[in-house]
């Protein structure tokens, strides 16, 4: 008798941070279902959320390519960084990463001061988009090591933020709780005729209690102090963007829905820009139908480097699952490690999750052996699928 | 519409050594099950190979207990060790676990020197297993520290060996070189009357290419020249044997099954006392019906503290799929680590295998979590079974 056996699987992983990119996780995974599954048609989705990589990977994805942009890096110095521009069809469409020039990874232990830190470079990006012709704009967020609510980016792009008696702030957070007014007369004109569309975690919001400084200040190295300081600052940086705006800026730029993305750039470029502050995955999976994909899958596979109690709110493995569990798909996940909470991801619709660890191994190890860890660890998953498969049929 | 999944599990592990024995590895399996399958039926069925814990765990398993013996270590000082008493029916059994005191375990590393161990502490166990009344012994092989060819248990035992003045030679393996007459005349008298099983590994012999010095030598600590000054002491211990020997003895004590069990002690108790020497799982699975457990059950689960190359060759789980394949069904296993070869695992009938890790750490901190990350592991493993079960289902 013929048991019937997932055939067609989707692969819809994240990167795993440090060790492989989400292209590379999608890779060993479909050389891991192949070894057990040889006759299965796979389909890849590697997917980004907007952090790091995420330039890189929507070009790959679509054709397109980098173009390499020296910048003003988080804490002033010129750093190497890049724009992507996509390929495919529509509107010219450039991605800017934030975190490709003001992510945490670009701040020196020695200097993680989110009071200190800007921005700038972001707005230098977006320039350089400009020049490439952009005609749409994607500014990824996540994995920021900032803190001065998009005001570093705004000056960039020719905006003045200035003090009491007229004088040009200095750059970071800490600078905005002297700040009196935003002169947005001389942002650079090509900025009108763009479609600015800011790729957000949507439970990141800018003051209060849930507020940016509060919730990402103490990882990004600020004191207590700090956190309470930057987070009046960023309430006058609200009330100022309120007052003296761009017309088409969000209602609430308080507590609105990715206001507080990465260190506030998502409240700086609604209040300054006009961008528009969308749900990460909305922006970032529009160029993969991953719906369609879902629908035509059996069995759907993510991953991602860490499962844990984050991961259901608003990680790549917990979109997947939320949208194949609107289609009744089955979801496996994988991830480098299993930590506390990862049992919540159940309820958002991952069926099951494993580790990729086979022995006792420092982190380092574990970075090293990725791709064959992912690999192995695939074809043991699907081998337990096999099982559950020849269970039902017997 | 109902999906058809797994309504009788049989749990069968191995312990994981220096973490948790097989009954509390059976344990934990049996929790993980039970979260992600509340309405299955568990049959537990914790196996022991004849090594470190069997005694413990066969008295466990039949309702016996164990006796403490002090003995007779490896290295010559007395070590507190036991006995197990089995209950249930049938004839008074008691098991005598080779490595309770002539164990690697026993001997400390600064006196791993195989020349020099001895079994003397095993014709002790013996001795006090007469003293209960014992009408059948079962000796268990492996973990052992020794390469005496079980000469010392012979000589706790009563027996006289001899070299070419009449004197008796010391304890240890090298000193069988000097080996001329064994004398069994002073033998305790309590012993024609009991049955004597050997639980071997049958792939041990005694001498030559595959002989126990060469292929465990090292691992207890030999030197190249003492593997093969043990190989010939092994060689003419085996030739005293056939001349001196019990008339039960094995027909080839030089490369019979199990001949080399333990060092040599298959060959010493079969020449010695006429002890059959019997393929393992035989004997010690024969308090539990393993084979009927199987034909009830839809899934196997078993588990080993490594999973590796070694394991097809006649380690717990290998035998566990050996039975299972025999009856069509499906087998997954659990591991803490999963070496080099462990693919070969799916040749003897283990379906999938997994390691319990879920994130980087030493083996340390994976021993002193053993019990949480079966339970965690397994829960998972189970989930992605019932994934495969919805997929046929579909």
């Amino acid at each position: 008798m013929t048991i019937a056996v997932p055939q067609r699987i989707l692969i819809a992983p994240s990167g795993f941070k440090e060790s492989l990119s989400a292209a590379e996780v999608a890779e060993a995974i479909g050389a891991g279902v192949r070894r057990a599954l040889p006759g299965a048609r796979i389909d890849l989705a590697p997917l980004v959320d907007g952090g790091e990589g995420s330039a890189a990977a929507l070009a790959a994805a679509t054709g397109g390519h980098l173009v390499p942009v020296p910048a003003t890096g988080p804490i002033g110095d010129v750093v190497p960084s890049h724009i992507g521009v996509l390929g495919g069809e529509g509107p010219r469409t450039v991605v800017v990463e934030m975190a490709a020039v003001a992510g945490l990874a670009l701040v020196p232990h020695g200097h993680r001061d989110p009071a200190a830190t800007t921005t700038y470079g972001v707005g230098e990006l977006i320039l350089a988009a400009l020049d490439q012709g952009a005609e749409r704009i994607l500014v990824g967020c996540g994995d920021s090591g900032t803190c001065d609510g998009g005001a570093g980016a705004l000056q960039a792009l020719g905006a003045r933020v200035l003090d009491a008696s007229g004088k040009d702030i200095g750059r970071g957070g800490a600078a905005l709780a002297g700040l009196a007014r935003l002169d947005l007369d001389g942002l650079d004109d090509r900025l009108a005729g763009v479609e600015i569309l800011v790729a957000c975690n949507p439970h990141n919001v800018l003051t209060g209690a849930e507020g940016v400084a509060r919730v990402f200040g103490p990882q990004k190295g600020a004191t207590a102090d700090q956190v309470e300081q930057l987070d009046r600052a960023l309430s006058t940086w609200a009330g100022v963007l309120e007052r003296d705006g761009h017309p088409g800026r969000s209602h609430d730029l308080r507590t609105g829905p990715g206001t507080g993305a990465s260190g506030g750039l998502g409240a700086g470029l609604s209040g300054g820009l006009g961008a528009r502050l969308l749900p990460r995955f909305e922006v970032m999976f529009d160029h993969v139908d991953l719906d369609a994909l879902i629908a035509e899958a059996d069995l759907v596979i993510t991953a991602e480097g860490a499962i844990d109690f984050q991961t259901p709110r608003g990680k790549i493995p917990a979109e997947v699952a939320r949208r194949a569990k609107l289609q009744g798909k089955p979801v496996l996940a994988l991830a480098g490690s299993v930590g506390e909470g990862a049992d919540g991801v159940h309820e958002v619709g991952i069926g099951s999750y494993t580790s990729i660890l086979n022995v006792p191994m420092p982190l380092s190890a574990a970075v090293a052996q990725g791709y064959q860890l992912v690999e192995d660890a695939t074809e043991q998953l699907i081998r337990t699928v096999l099982i559950g498969c020849a269970i039902a049929a017997a």
